[in-house]
């Protein structure tokens, strides 16, 4: 779904918040495994389908508050075929509930394997005379490390099917730097702004009726000086802002990725969230809930 | 499993080559697809079915003269869940057969996320009292953007299960020098340079018998000074080299990516060997044995 879609709901809901499903197994109340394993056995069908059951409950408590969901793809495809089964039902149902769904798989790979990467999580594939949509998520990540003939087949899609994807563009992560930080000789521009320049540039016939192109990028909030340079340099890109709390970034750090109008940005939380029920005692979708809300008024408390 | 097992397979066979499984589904014979829609009706599972079945005809043509396999995972997620279970039939398959299986797909991400990539395609998982190879590939392609700690954990499990992994450095598509050819200030050096600087860095300490780290890298033959440069300057890297045939390498641009003793390096071809049946006629797997018999002389007088 185009950018301008997920402001709105945004919006409507005043919250810029995205609620990352990472469903470590860690994360999930045990009592909800042991049922699934009693009747299923000890095995990654028994998980898959508990993850599934804390999913659905998560979502219940969060649809009305919340406008978008970001499922992890690597904690489900830890559990094998049965957890990718999941993944998709999952997102079936966040969708169903009015969900922006932001499948986080961080894919890429050169032209006609990334329009194999496309075809599962933004558009279709045809069997026979039948055509199907794999995973059907509202936007995809993406890694961009392989230049632009990795990332154009992700924007067909999007275009095509009325979808996004977010590209890594300065990722939260304290090595982050590593690579992205380099400055290129002859533009003096560090790697990671290289990366944001060139989506903006192949995404620029692709805006929507608010502004944004269908590429959007990832910019870490525990890099606030870099996330507020992006910002003013990329006014048309919409941002996913991961490593708010647990990862350390604050709300006065997060609110440099908005634009000026409080537009153009929604901020992750996964842990912080998910797994409230370990601090605070009591359901974990009531848990979840009441950190949503938590977040959702310390982000209006900045934006 | 380490690369010093792959070199002795490559040595048995006198033939570095692995063929790069990408079942696009333009490439299965209408026969086996036909096969699989009149017993499940057109959809992803019929798809999937087929996959697997073509799958097992190459592998059972293959096994005995090309020492590893690349299951391209795209492929196989844009057939949805049931794509991913062909996938895990499918590397299962190839190892029962004692091919050395490397899952390409090229992952990516932050610390605990990429932990949860490692254990799904490399490692084990715990559910209850029981654990689980949700995949068991002897090796993955990873994509090293976010820095050292997104590529620790993959080599973390990789020295606890006898694995290990390739990260990309310098891609064979046409945009691949758009980020990873820039020049860094200071070092002078390209971007793929410090990448396989960095990556042969923490791998310094894991170094197998041979004198190979678990970290082996991508390096493209369409590229072939860059390939010869890296060559010379990471001398325990194993290179994986895609590029070779419908790319437009050739034999000797692959030739320079072998170190002095003919080691160190395996190359890829995927449509050239899993779709010679299109151009040659015939048996789709007798096609692909010819086309690998090729390949491999053809390796073989230049190596």
């Amino acid at each position: 779904m185009s950018f301008s879609r997920l402001q709105r709901r945004i919006d409507q809901l005043k919250n810029p918040t995205v609620v990352g499903l990472d469903p470590d197994l860690a994360h999930i109340p045990a009592s909800i495994l042991d049922k699934h394993m009693s009747e299923h056995g000890e095995g990654l069908e028994a998980a898959a389908l508990a993850v599934y059951e804390w999913g659905v409950g998560l979502i219940d408590a969060l649809c009305d508050i919340v406008p978008a969901l970001k499922p992890q793809s690597a904690f489900y495809e830890a559990l094998g075929p049965h957890g990718v089964l999941t993944l998709k039902k999952t997102c079936d149902y966040a969708r169903s509930k009015g969900m922006y769904v932001i499948i986080d798989a961080k894919r890429g790979d050169i032209g006609s394997t990334a329009a194999a990467y496309a075809s599962a999580y933004l558009g279709r594939i045809t069997v026979g005379n039948s055509t199907f949509a794999p995973f059907d998520g509202d936007a995809l990540t993406v890694n961009a490390y392989l230049g632009s003939d990795g990332v154009l087949p992700f924007l067909s899609d999007a275009k095509q099917y009325d979808k996004a994807i977010f590209a890594l563009v300065k990722t939260s992560n304290p090595s982050a730097g590593e690579l992205q930080d380099k400055v290129a000789q002859g533009s003096g521009e560090k790697v990671y702004t290289l990366v944001g320049d060139l989506l903006a540039e192949i995404s620029k016939d692709s805006l929507d009726d608010m502004g944004f192109s269908r590429i959007g990028a990832v910019v870490g909030a525990t890099y606030p000086e870099e996330s507020a340079f992006l910002r003013a340099r990329l006014p048309n890109t919409f941002f996913l802002v991961p490593g708010y709390g647990a990862q350390g970034g604050s709300a006065a750090d997060v609110a440099v990725a908005f634009n000026p109008e409080g537009k153009g940005a929604i901020v992750n939380s996964s842990r912080g969230i998910i797994a409230a029920w370990k601090k605070s005692g009591g359901g974990y979708a009531d848990a979840a809930r009441d950190a949503a809300i938590a977040m959702r008024d310390e982000l209006r408390g900045v934006v």
